[in-house]
């Protein structure tokens, strides 16, 4: 068997507005929430491969080149290094490529840094998210993230009965969640109501404020080693068992095959189940992308948790929450943990990390052993699943 | 002995002012290139990564998340995917995250594509230049890619008494050599003399306007496969003997531990030539990063072709012309094929490749067998170096 690939190193900033700290400092607080994971020390040479999740700072913090700074700024001279943008998916595909470089042998070890500093510049942040879609063709004729899922949610609650309940229903448990999480954006704003999230105003009809997630600052990083090495840094590795991505051929709703089922997340979760021999059954703690509510209820689906179409039920009956049957966004999600582009990916294998080594405090999943991450971007139409599990051998 | 990667497939796109085509046609024009130049062809089933490497279109045409936009126009549904940017070596950069995945044995084939259109907005190219630099501490204070590497001739010249004529004859010799490739973009503009490459009006001093590359817009195209499968696709593979990168930690020019001997690039291409078992002596023909002449001197250096500092009487006794012992820049070069930033790296692959299956016409370095590339980013802080090769086994 292919030596398998582990989470040795976990660790993710405060989220929020962080005018405490410049985009430098912020991606060193990330690396350093990381590396103090750690059971044992690593020393800058044993970091071979440095990957830079980042997806706007060009506008943001008219920054470019920001692998070099990462360089810098941790003062590493790895033998690989290289920055990943695929907007808000590009923390889960910068792993991806850590995760390759690794398992092709070229490197041991690997740093994968995401971070956003988006309160920086929100006119910048906004123009970015912007220029995600297909500007030429859609973008430019109103189609924003906003209205591009609210256009998806329309259809979902159309064909499958899906409730403005059931939407709501997301951002209620996703606070709740936060509200357990230090680290998240809407810690200290604590648990919403139901009627408060149906209450807010309008952004896109269906989604309103509490529909969508927030700009946010914010970093997270994780250390990945091949299997033989993790005892040098760490009492409990979490194995990479399963990564699948993949993407629709369309940058915007207009070339989707379907708005409510997502083709290309079925195919990175089959890929993911497949590799890791584990399925949807067996997953015992998720972080999914909701980027809007609507999402994680079609992410219900296409992840196999529930049968397609019974996502709003899925949410309703609670069994995504923390005492339910599949604990979902555990860490707040982007909703309440918040949504800074670049780290969003990473920041997701962090919680699963420390779910599956016990350390979630107030919102630890007993006895989690298995969990999935799902990270997306565009429409919907790029997405990336990993599976982890803190056991080596299944 | 591990499986080889090769080069099945390799174009570029005519460089130069590419007010004829919009950023996505540039995409697939490049892709179309890499395409068409296959002896047997490709299914899009069979691209099953697709890698693009880009540096600033979010400036110069307000589009982010640009490899979903490639999935797009180009129709693929790969199972990894990423865009890359790593400044002027975006290109070399994507690269190697291919040759990463295949060798992981994640996938068997990938596409990689690198473009830059900055004739469509050249305040925004500019500005994107401007903030590759450490922009806090240095671009702010004056310190651009231009007086950069003027400091760095400036230090290059008193250290090792490296002459203007010796610039000016990297431009000469490349601008000859551009004159013999129709992709170039000053192909039409034909020779230039040392007299006017002497006399050009000054930039920053001492690096005058011919003594830097321009802006360009241009596209390349490579396609990767593992050794098993390139009878599927070529005739001619083009094999890749080794590859290494390295990183200074240091952004801007203030952290270099020297200006005039780039540790990186050393790093670099000791691990290239270590992993391909190829040394210096047996490179038939080079494409360098030559963003100013004093940059392709220093890499004569540098990469082993002549002794630290006498890489200026390198080029002055003609060693690196066409008829030379080592012909450097072949295609022009950046000085005068062009360099769309994230195109680069890859377009010099191309080159490569075409010099080693005899494709390259008036170009052509006969009996040229073993290749090699260097693209570099930042103020020569980071590099990567490829060793190519028509011959599978060395």
């Amino acid at each position: 068997m292919q030596e398998e690939i582990a989470v040795v190193g976990a660790g993710v900033t405060k989220f929020g507005k962080r005018f405490d700290v410049s985009y430098r400092e912020l991606m060193a607080e990330a690396a350093s929430e990381a590396i103090n994971s750690m059971d044992r020390p690593i020393t800058p040479n044993q970091i071979q491969g440095l990957y830079v999740a980042a997806s706007i700072p060009e506008l943001t913090v008219d920054q470019a080149h920001v692998a070099n700074l990462a360089a810098q700024e941790l003062g590493l001279e790895p033998e690989i290094i290289a920055r990943v943008e695929m907007a808000c998916s590009s923390g889960s595909t910068a792993i991806r490529n850590a995760w390759a470089a690794i398992k092709s042998g070229l490197i041991d070890t690997a740093l994968v840094v995401g971070l956003e500093k988006m309160y920086a510049n929100t006119q910048a942040a906004n123009h970015g998210l912007c220029i995600v879609p297909d500007v030429t063709y859609e973008a430019t004729n109103g189609i924003t993230a906003y209205s591009g899922f609210a256009l998806i949610a329309q259809e979902h609650m159309k064909l499958y009965g899906t409730t403005r309940d059931q939407l709501s229903s997301v951002s209620v448990k996703n606070h709740s969640n936060g509200a357990k999480n230090p680290k998240a954006q809407f810690f200290e704003k604590g648990e919403i109501t139901l009627e408060e999230a149906k209450s807010a105003r309008m952004v896109s009809d269906p989604l309103n404020l509490y529909d969508c997630s927030p700009i946010t600052d914010g970093g997270a990083a994780v250390i990945l080693t091949r299997g033989s090495l993790t005892t040098k840094f760490s009492e409990q590795p979490v194995w990479i068992k399963g990564s699948g991505q993949s993407v629709e051929p369309s940058l915007g709703v207009s070339n989707m095959k379907s708005l409510t089922e997502w083709t290309a997340l079925k195919r990175a979760a089959q890929k993911a189940y497949q590799t890791s021999g584990i399925s949807p059954s067996d997953i015992d703690v998720a972080e999914v992308h909701d980027c809007f509510t609507i999402a994680e209820i079609i992410e219900y689906e296409d992840l196999g948790f529930t049968a397609k179409g019974t996502g709003g039920k899925f949410i309703e009956d609670g069994e995504s929450a923390l005492s339910g049957s599949l604990p979902v966004n555990t860490s707040g999600g982007l909703k309440a943990k918040g949504h800074p582009i670049g780290a969003t990916g990473v920041a997701q294998v962090v919680e699963i990390t420390e779910q599956l080594q016990g350390k979630s405090g107030k919102r630890q999943v007993d006895g989690a052993n298995i969990g999935l991450t799902h990270n997306l971007s565009g429409f919907a139409t790029h997405h990336v699943v990993h599976i982890l599990s803190n056991e080596e051998a299944k």
